[in-house]
């Protein structure tokens, strides 16, 4: 069988794209990859789907599932390692072995936060810690957070935050801010802030259910200092999910995919949605959004060929 | 009182930057207009928010306004007359006599789609007519369905229904399609559409509950045809609802804003989001992305100012 449309990814930007190409009648799968739903399965509360005050992030996500699944939308959950665009129909290559044919590919593979590698930091996930201050911020009302980076994402995530916040710790691993963005300066004069130069975290501690402080070394001499805080929020860069385009699709030197007329990639029938090609919005309804458009436009190419 | 931003407008792309700058707490308005939530509010069932497999436009919408309230969003269900961009803070005049005061704005007033102006228009509205082929599509399963236009946009319309409709009936005022788009050869060698050429829709006709049939009028012998149908979609074109910034934001030709950097007007903390910059996706979904984009722009230039 050959697939109008096959969608790699699973999150909101693939999700609709599935609901958008099945409603339309065209024969759809959507390869959820290993975690299906995305990375919003691995929040708690979302604040900020609009008309929803408050939505756990799996349901959600389960609820987008279900809406694809109402019109027919294949979803496999399996994950896509290898692509072939050179020839038509399309070739896409499972873990299973399985191999998926398709007139036409929506790439919605998100982009992963580059994480600290620290102990603690996968078991208070969404338990304290967090990667997204326009999110999550509204959670730490008065409270003591620490944000690990130095770039222009953490300071402006530092600086949301301390609308918020009672205090803030801004943890670099350099002895200066690499962040040319001038909010930076808002930072520096805080009196509510402070900044911890040469430093990375090496430990986030709690009591099981949420996270309750966190060790910090200096890396200069090597000392240790703990402190107590509701909140840390990763901000240390970003690597979008394109290992498989590679050769495939045009990259740019991040490694994001190259947006051609708001959703077409280099390669004609193969467009693109959500964080895979956006380091600037990265919010729910963002990706939502693009993954309409991506499957307008993909049905707008399907009726010429 | 000086407002960090007011939005204009009140649909899903108003409402979602409502809800995304007052959660950030900026002090912020939205000016409603003469219908609070905008289009949607106007339509029964929405099928394609992701995540709802079928909601009611107004109910959708209330919640967005819920949601936008319980972050202090203020909502003003009055109408802009007047706009003056030239001096800072910017001014906004209402119907009431009021005038409001704000650091940015955020433009989001939609576009109208253009009427045919025949009896029965406006009371079939929702219960049969429609404006949108990718919205209401599946409610005209095995139907009869009458498209008005010729031009690009009617016949991809017309094509879109096809998938789903028993019969098609396209109705033109000129001799020939206008539309460039290649999808019309699909309409017109399909032999379950009907083409009626120099002609109009003179009136809707229905049972109070739903329409019915249309009476259709040959615009060179005058004669009328009476014809029974189940929806009828009007693809006459749309108006972008500009008018009051005409003199004071860069437009296009056709009326549109003319968007930099994806949500940026030519003026300086004046943002636009949604159908107003938008006449190719124009999906409630699409609009509340580019909602939350505006809203991110719009408070990153607020942090700079």
């Amino acid at each position: 069988m050959v697939y109008d449309v096959a969608v790699i990814g699973s999150g909101p930007a693939g999700l609709t794209a599935g609901i958008y190409m099945s409603r339309a009648k065209l024969s759809t799968i959507v390869l959820e990859g290993l975690q299906p739903g995305g990375q919003l399965t691995t929040t708690t509360s979302v604040e900020n789907w609009p008309g929803n005050i408050s939505i756990l992030g799996l349901d959600l996500m389960m609820q987008m599932r279900s809406h694809a699944e109402h019109y027919g939308c294949k979803l496999e959950m399996n994950q896509v390692t290898k692509v072939d665009f050179e020839n038509k129909p399309y070739n896409l290559y499972l873990d299973n072995g399985q191999t998926i044919q398709a007139k036409s590919v929506i790439i919605a593979t998100g982009a992963s936060h580059k994480k600290l590698g620290c102990v603690g930091e996968k078991e208070y996930f969404a338990k304290g810690v967090s990667v997204c201050a326009t999110c999550d911020a509204p959670f730490f009302k008065d409270k003591h957070v620490v944000v690990v980076g130095g770039g222009d994402s953490a300071v402006t995530e530092a600086e949301h935050l301390t609308h918020f916040t009672k205090k803030l710790t801004l943890v670099h691993i350099l002895d200066e801010l690499t962040a040319k963005d001038p909010i930076k300066y808002k930072i520096i004069e805080n009196p509510n802030v402070e900044i911890i130069y040469s430093s990375a975290v090496k430990e986030i501690k709690g009591d099981g259910q949420k996270m309750m402080g966190v060790i910090i070394e200096n890396k200069k001499d090597k000392t240790l200092k703990e402190i107590s805080a509701d909140g840390l929020f990763v901000a240390i860069g970003m690597i979008p999910n394109t290992a498989i385009f590679k050769d495939q699709i045009e990259l740019d030197k991040y490694g994001y995919i190259v947006v051609k007329d708001q959703t077409k990639t280099n390669k004609e029938g193969v467009f693109v949605a959500g964080d895979v090609a956006d380091y600037k919005y990265r919010q729910a309804i963002t990706a939502a959004g693009s993954g309409c458009m991506a499957a307008l436009d993909c049905q707008s190419y399907l009726n010429k060929i």
